[in-house]
């Protein structure tokens, strides 16, 4: 059995705030995505939202404060707290999200997540 | 507020096997371990196991095939499938398991899980 390499899959795709899917955990969907550039304002009011940044640098905003991310950081955003990533460079980050989570907080305007 | 910097977790401590806990997701510990050796065959009966190489290399023997690990590879064993991990050398390992999974598949043998 193959190992999932995250680089490698980073490397299949180069659209922005576009979450693939790599694998599953627990119901959730395990993701990369590549992010540059403003994200909407939104909150998922029943999951918290996982973000771990591989490579390059990020800014969850929140309106709880700022949090900065490097490559290897993580942050937690609590389910029910607005919040809006943004990136000046490219960032490549991990997410984990309920599967079916809209990762704009709202299915209307959601990205399609595919699997890779 | 700061993020979470996996590398500096990981500089506090140096004992094996022994998972730290660095945060909270959907009711799971987000957890980084050091590993060396051979642990335990297992199998946890109602999660699914996640690891995320940070350092190292590692080998995920499971009652399915093994799975070769670098840094930067992922797996997901799936609920109720016998595992071990081994490593030669020294890993480092993002692990996430729902809160209170003992480390060994059985209470009785498993590391007490510590926030850091």
């Amino acid at each position: 059995m193959d190992a999932i390499n995250l680089k490698q899959k980073l490397q299949g795709f180069s659209d922005h705030w576009s979450p693939k899917i790599v694998s599953k955990f627990n119901g959730h969907d395990v993701m990369v995505v590549k992010a540059k550039g403003e994200f909407t304002w939104h909150a998922h009011d029943d999951t918290d939202d996982f973000f771990l940044v591989l490579e390059g640098n990020m800014t969850i905003e929140t309106e709880n404060g700022n949090v900065h991310l490097g490559p290897g950081d993580l942050h937690v955003v609590p389910k029910g707290v607005e919040h809006r990533p943004v990136a000046e460079e490219e960032v490549h980050i991990l997410l984990i999200e309920p599967e079916g989570t809209p990762n704009t907080g709202d299915a209307a305007t959601a990205a399609q997540k595919q699997e890779i």
